[in-house]
């Protein structure tokens, strides 16, 4: 870690982001709430409990099928609270824009995060703008932070603390549809079927899923890294393996053939609007009728078993009866996903 | 608003950066919190006082006499807690990192964050990393936001409401070093004397003068735009006007000689270790004293007063015992300062 330079993968969400979280910011910044490692910090302020958490945003390119990256800035810190267990309130929004920019374009983005918000329900309620000289950032980054009240029984979930073999694994609908409708739009690929991001703001599923179940045991958002990293990074050290069924798994048929054409693997491509849920196997049917009454659980699917074989590691059945390990992404697939 | 392009001054924190701000993010993203337009937003959660506020870091050079990106980042957003009155407590940060950097120019950066959060005695409780291609930023940005506990008599310190007529003008120390220089560093002036940034945390200094008066009315950091901007933002369209006075402004030597030089007022440039303090004229004197003994404050001065002549204008006594106009900046003189 003291040596060498920052590689793209360095920002993929896979072992190398790891890598650099355990190398170098815990080992200088660490704290008892920093290394919990959620999805957003846990505070106690005056007694009362708060999530809070923090993502830039640097897609290219800045407008893609189903999104723009205004839609998934406040998508994504609104997702992190939420699985984080809290209600997202209040956003802030940093801007670093490019000499030049149009206005015409910063307007869009800008008005995409306040429809954005205004779906969400949540506040943006402190902002800054910097500019830089033509050439020194592309186009525009945004850094959104995000502030929710934690539901007190909550703190843990995070951790997945509570889960334990006979668990069910529950995703809310397709896989891999963002970080290939973003590919689509880089690369003008006009060919393929179009497919469209899946980017949204989750806070109500979540909402409603908690409110079916006091049996959920962990919740994330399967951004950066896709469903296997979720899934590797849950399980690593654990006294659990997992075990998930590649025919049960949700993926479009556009979207699977363009996996296979690029060679990417559909459970470590991004997505801005999936959650990996593991709940208690008695109420997994319930938690997803109600996953699949909202607008964005209607394809959830029930995907796979926290076991007690293979400690540690997760497993995919594939459709052809063989059996494969789930490793965390190594390298990065997909560079500037969001 | 709807056509052109952004330009640097959009970012200088004058009168350009205003105009986005009005024409653009209120209009899209306006509620009662963003509207009031203090350093931090002032939230209720729970029934408990917080402060948010955002700021991104994007100083060219990274290192420079002084400081560095990351103790701005982390002053920068501690000092606009301070002084909105909150007690910073908690911080995020979010790195956008160009492909290729050192890891040693990163783990410098970090630890001088880590000091500096020691330092002012926060926590870093969340962070994100995203990695951008080559020549896609310009070798590293930050984030950083930041939560603080308010104290409830301060909440509307931000918006001045109590100045009236007789009020001084207090800044706890010499003006402008900052953005002289990282000039300095950017253009590697050796010819003149080495000024040093004046970064620093300075939530001890406001926290030991508010411990001595209940009589401070307003205070806000003198970061882009310099300590005329903050005066003829808080004048605008108010009943009062401000005078103050060329001789009794700290100015180091060395600076005033760089300034004239290049043709900048220091009143103008930037600092990061600076606020400009109003209170009733029967503390003054006794605020004086405690700024004096903070290592951060021991070059404090009294440099105006409020009236009520010409309101909604500063003036400014020259030493040569003329008057002019104090306006905000308008242009950019300095891009890329913090």
């Amino acid at each position: 870690m003291n040596s060498g330079q920052i590689l793209l993968s360095h920002g993929s969400g896979g072992k190398r982001s790891n890598e650099l979280i355990k190398g170098l910011f815990l080992r200088y910044f660490g704290n008892e709430i920093l290394n919990a490692g959620g999805d957003s910090a846990l505070l106690a302020m005056n007694g009362d409990n708060l999530a809070f958490t923090t993502d830039s945003f640097v897609v290219d390119p800045l407008f893609f099928p189903g999104g723009d990256i205004g839609k998934l800035a406040i998508c994504g810190t609104v997702n992190d609270l939420a699985v984080s267990g809290a209600t997202p309130e209040f956003l802030s929004a940093g801007f670093i824009i490019e000499e030049g920019l149009d206005f015409q374009i910063l307007e869009k983005i800008v008005k995409s995060m306040a429809d954005t918000a205004i779906q969400a329900n949540i506040k943006i309620v402190t902002g800054d703008t910097k500019v830089v000289n033509r050439g020194k950032c592309d186009k525009i980054f945004i850094n959104t932070s995000g502030i929710g009240k934690l539901r007190p029984h909550l703190r843990k979930i995070s951790s997945g603390e509570g889960i334990q073999p006979g668990d069910k694994i529950l995703i809310n609908g397709f896989i891999a549809d963002h970080g290939i409708a973003v590919m689509s739009a880089r690369n003008d690929f006009k060919v393929f079927a179009k497919v469209e991001s899946d980017c949204a703001p989750l806070n109500d599923l979540v909402n409603g899923a908690l409110q079916v179940s006091e049996n959920i045991k962990f919740m994330r958002d399967a951004t950066r890294g896709g469903v296997a990293t979720v899934l590797a990074e849950i399980t690593t050290n654990k006294k659990f393996g997992i075990e998930i069924t590649e025919e049960q798994i949700p993926v479009r048929e556009s979207v699977r053939g363009m996996c296979e054409f690029f060679g990417f693997d559909p459970l470590y491509v991004a997505n801005e609007g999936k959650i990996v849920f593991i709940v208690a196997e008695i109420d997994a049917s319930q938690i997803l009728l109600n996953l699949q009454k909202n607008e964005y659980g209607k394809n959830a699917a029930i995907i796979g078993t926290v076991v007690s074989e293979h400690p540690g590691t997760v497993v995919l059945q594939t459709k052809i009866g063989g059996k494969r390990i789930v490793d965390m992404l190594s390298g990065d697939q997909l560079p500037r996903i969001c």
